[in-house]
């Protein structure tokens, strides 16, 4: 018996007045999604607890059973797996971006005019860096997607507990990165994090990439700025937890982040944006692919676009976009047997909020033995009824796990 | 007001191919019950959480208020409570096998030929066992059913973190028992378990009652050896805990220590076997008796029946077991008045994992005062849509303290 999470990222909406107060879900013809819905058992959920807006990242935590406010240190560590970072409990993550600093010490564009390319070459230098009294102390970058970056600071006596070098707004210096709980080891990190930073601008302002860019009245990427403490916790692998063999097939590097953080095989596909321009047909043919072909039998799987088109406030997209997951996607799912598919959003973003909400999130399993009730539409307001009634994203594992008989019994 | 749960011991289940996808108790003739759906409130209800696959004991636990990740320290003591020992808090307490062992010390049956009569003089001998070395504590064995016995651990210094004397498997040695926690005190009640396995061998292989069993070829329970190692915890007997004054009507053990590690009153009932075949009527007529005639305002009862039949993988028994029930036990609680019914189960024993599962259990209230709900089924699939939505075992005690008027205000 094999078994899927399915996340479609950010699918939850509220009712929206020119789709005559229906969510774009419930306004979207997605005959393949409903059906599951009716061969299936449905509900709603509230990924982390009713009220709470999660991230995309604590909603993950949360539904592969992890408590995200004991685990969840800051974004640095998931965005560094994401990357691809090897990171191991102990060492401090952060997020970077490549940003524009000018002779004064004023950061004049906090992306570097978006830089997207060059980075790799640029962290090749910074990765020789010594700090002059912290050699003891591994410092590791790795280049993300356009400006973005990672920072790992690896050895004894750091802490997580510092604030931002980012000054969150442009024209003004670095913000000077302070120890936040009054420790040695906050106020070490930050002392080191201070002079990393403009040992960053020492090392790569005259380098062959800026100096080009700057030839061509481009800002020069010539200083990293962290962001985002955070201590990589110590978990429990997701295959020994539960004892599967599990997989994650996603489109983002935070997704793909937790995926790694649980210790779960990250599948790389090729074409995919996590936007609503993605390939869905490689989405689709991974899964199915992996289901029917590897020797995983538990899979994360993460479909971004919705999640996009309601940061975007752009409820038309939205819409086609989830019509699409269900022609190209569901429709072949449909077909598989012998796999219980947990189909969930992560949280809800409403076209009117731009942002993660905290409504419930629509639910449903299918699989050879459910309890099927009579529900036979999948959105938000339908399942609210389903015979699952009201869930939490911490259940998700524990409720698939018991389906698929991996479980085992607590007491006699 | 009086008030009992009433737990219909593993009924819940999944779909069936076989009922027309219909579950047990959904494809049952259950007019008494649907009758007391009808007039109460329904519900599902996860005994200890949302995919967490409950043991008996600590479904009952949950259900009764205590949290059985606290107080559920192995089977140990509860065998203990259902075998009639007083246990206190403390105490460490096993489960035992009377078993066979060959003069080189190998276990040849670890179930004595399952040997049903004369452990009772067995123990008697056993029960003057003092072992050098540890003269200041007290060792207590007491005979259970067939070959089955409890051994408990009186005294200053010990630990229930001991691992298993059984060798789990015939033809070897009883396993060397180990402290688990590196602490003195188990290291010191290993030792003890050690010295005690062999020093029972010692006291009973020539006892008459295995000369007889030699002589009629059959294997002698010469040695008794201990596992399910737990320390007796202290906990607020329910009667304090709630103001009540309670009592358990069982058929089995396990539920009646249960009911008196709860402080309950345990009920003693003729002709009842935990099984299919069990004796109905007295069941009813105690039920009956108790709550018309005793001091008694508040009841745990446990029908064994189902469970058996769905660790057996026997649907048609199942159904039939649920419809004597409903016919013989349930018409005549519908006749009683001024009387909370709380009827759940404890747990799913679906035919198809002839074991516990997680599915949540269907439950009803039926009373004076429930805001009925226009579910007029009793099943798994009828009462999801009910009126208490899904609630948990730990909510059970409160919930029923609340309607029969014993609950206090918390504020003002």
């Amino acid at each position: 018996m094999k078994g899927m999470i399915l996340v479609m990222d950010g699918m939850g909406d509220r009712p929206i007045k020119e789709l005559k107060n229906k969510t774009p879900l419930q306004a979207a013809n997605t005959p393949n999604m409903d059906k599951m819905a009716k061969d299936g058992i449905t509900g709603i959920m509230d990924s982390i607890a009713p009220g709470i807006r999660p991230g995309s990242d604590t909603a993950h935590l949360s539904i592969l059973g992890y408590d995200p406010y004991e685990v969840y240190t800051g974004r640095g560590p998931f965005e560094a797996s994401g990357v691809g970072l090897d990171v191991i409990p102990g060492d401090i993550a952060f997020r970077c971006n490549f940003s524009t600093m000018d002779d004064e010490g004023i950061v004049t564009d906090r992306r570097a005019g978006r830089v997207r390319e060059g980075t790799k070459d640029l962290v090749d230098v910074l990765n020789t860096m010594v700090i002059e009294g912290y050699e003891d102390i591994k410092i590791i970058f790795k280049e993300s997607t356009g400006h973005r970056a990672v920072l790992i600071l690896r050895g004894e006596g750091l802490s997580g507990k510092v604030s931002d070098a980012d000054p969150k707004v442009e024209n003004k210096k670095p913000a000077v990165v302070k120890g936040l709980d009054g420790s040695a080891e906050a106020e070490k990190t930050a002392d080191l994090l201070n002079k990393i930073v403009y040992k960053t601008y020492e090392m790569i302002k005259d380098h062959p990439v800026n100096l080009e860019r700057i030839k061509n009245n481009l800002p020069p990427a010539n200083v990293v700025i962290p962001r985002g403490a955070g201590e990589v916790p110590d978990v429990e692998a997701i295959n020994d937890k539960y004892e599967v063999n599990s997989a994650c097939i996603a489109e983002t590097g935070l997704i793909m982040g937790i995926g790694r953080f649980a210790g779960m095989d990250v599948i790389e596909m090729e074409d995919v944006t996590g936007g609503v321009d993605t390939n869905l047909e490689n989405i689709r043919d991974t899964i199915v692919d992996q289901v029917k072909n590897s020797s995983h039998d538990f899979f994360l799987i993460n479909i971004d676009g919705a999640d996009e088109a309601g940061h975007d406030g752009n409820f038309k997209e939205k819409l086609s976009f989830i019509e699409k997951v269900d022609k190209v996607v569901m429709s072949e799912l449909l077909k598989l047997e012998d796999v219980y598919i947990f189909l969930t959003a992560d949280h809800s973003t409403p076209i009117s909020v731009k942002n993660h909400s905290a409504d419930p999130v629509p639910v449903l399993i299918r699989g050879p033995e459910v309890r099927v009730d009579d529900v036979s539409e999948y959105n938000e307001i339908a399942v609210a009824r389903g015979g699952l009634s009201r869930i939490r994203g911490a259940d998700v594992m524990n409720i698939m796990m018991d389906l698929m008989n991996y479980a085992h019994k607590f007491g006699a």
